[in-house]
C-alpha cells in the first residue's frame, strides 16, 4: 500500500484509546479482560484499512479480532471506520509483526490472518515477507494448539516463498486455494485490496495450515 | 489424453522388445543390466505420447530413462518415436502404476516423473489421482534416499489436492511454481499437452519434492 503522511494520525490514535489499545504490552496474557469474556481471539497482521477486520467481526460476533498495523498513517483510516460504528469485538494494535511476543503471552491466539502482506521480492529482504521462518517460528509460539494461520495473497512469488517456508518448518496444509474467488467460500471477506485485483482479472491465492505440534521442541 | 482404438498397437508393441522391455517383472532390482551401465534410473508415469522423456534423455545422457505407460494405444505413439531414432538410455514399459513394486526394488529410482496426470475430478476417484497418499506410499519405497518427485499439471484442481496430499504425507517441497512458464528453466522439456494448453494461456504448476527420511518407519 503506499504510505501518505496523514496529519494528525498519532492525535487522533491516540484519543480513540478504546479502540486502539495503548499500553499493549501491560494486556500480555490478559486480552479477554480487555474484550470482556473469553472469546477467541483472531489476529490480522498488515491490517490496512480494516476491511477484512470490520467484516470478520460483524460475520463472528463470538470471536474477538484484533487488528495489526504498524504505520500510523493506514492504521487511522481502520480507526475512521471504528469510529462511526461500535463494533465491540474489534481493537486494533499499532504494532510491528516483530514486536507480537511483547503484547501475546504463548498459545493466547487462536487464529492469524496474513492478508495480501508486503512481497519484499528482493531476495536480500527475504527475512522481511511475513511466512519467513523468523516469523513462523513466532506464530507457532502465540497459538493455540489447535490454532491455525490463514494467509492469501495476489503475489505469485511471495505465495511460492510461502508455500516452501511454511511446508519445511513443518506447518501442515489444511487447505490451498489457487483461484480463491473461482470456489469462494461464502464467508470470505474481501480486502479493498484483494477486490481491485480481482476484478483486474489475477487470481487470488490461499492457504490454511497449522503447526505440527508433535515435533514442537 | 483421448484413447483412441490402435489397430496392430499390441503386436507392434510386441515385435520391440529392445524398446518397450518384455518380461519387466524379471528385472527387477537389475535394470543396470537392461541399461548396460549403473546410471541413475528417472521414470515417467503416464508417459503419453513421449516427448518429454524423449527431449529428456537427449538431454541427459547420463540418466537413464524409462517410460512408464499403461494403454497400448497410447504406448504405441511414443514407441514410434523411439523406432525411428535410436536412443540408448530409454526403455518404455507397459504398466500400470500400482504394479510399480513388482516391476523396481526398494530405493531403484532416483526421480519420478509425473506429468499432467489424470485428475480424476470427482471426490470419489480421488484414490485413483497419481498423488494419493496410496501412490505417495509406493513412491516413497521405489526412490533412493536422496531422489524427488517432480510433478507438473495444469490442472488446478488436482495441483491443489496435491499440495495438500504431499504436504500432510510429510513429504519437503523444494521448490513450487505457480507459472512455470513465466520463469520457465533452460532445461523444462513441454510436454505435447504442456505446450498446447500454455499457448492457450493456461499457467502451468510444477512442485519438486522429496520424501523425509526421518519419519519412515
Amino acid at each position: 500500500m503506499r504510505l501518505r503522511n496523514v496529519n494528525g494520525a498519532e492525535e487522533k490514535i491516540e484519543s480513540h484509546p478504546s479502540i486502539v489499545t495503548p499500553n499493549h504490552e501491560t494486556h500480555k496474557g490478559s486480552w479477554d479482560k480487555v474484550f470482556g469474556n473469553s472469546n477467541p481471539i483472531h489476529i490480522e497482521i498488515g491490517m490496512g484499512k480494516g476491511q477484512f477486520i470490520r467484516g470478520m467481526a460483524l460475520q463472528n460476533p463470538n470471536i474477538n479480532f484484533i487488528g495489526v498495523e504498524y504505520y500510523d498513517s493506514v492504521l487511522v483510516r481502520a480507526l475512521e471506520k471504528f469510529i462511526v460504528e461500535d463494533i465491540p469485538n474489534v481493537r486494533l494494535l499499532r504494532l510491528d509483526g516483530e514486536h507480537l511476543p511483547t503484547c501475546f503471552a504463548p498459545h493466547e491466539l487462536s487464529r492469524i490472518y496474513l492478508n495480501f502482506s508486503d512481497p519484499w521480492p528482493k531476495i536480500r529482504h527475504a527475512k522481511r515477507r511475513l511466512t519467513h521462518e523468523r516469523f513462523l517460528t513466532i506464530y507457532r509460539d502465540l497459538l493455540a494448539s489447535e490454532g491455525d494461520l490463514w494467509f492469501k495473497t495476489d503475489n505469485r512469488l511471495l505465495f511460492q516463498f510461502s508455500l516452501v517456508s511454511m511446508n519445511n518448518f513443518g506447518m501442515i496444509f489444511e487447505d490451498v486455494s489457487l483461484n480463491l474467488h473461482e470456489e469462494e467460500p461464502t464467508d470470505n471477506i474481501r480486502t479493498e485490496y484483494e477486490q481491485n485485483w480481482s476484478d483486474r482479472g489475477f487470481p487470488i491465492y490461499r492457504v490454511e495450515a497449522r503447526f505440527n505440534r508433535k515435533s514442537e521442541k
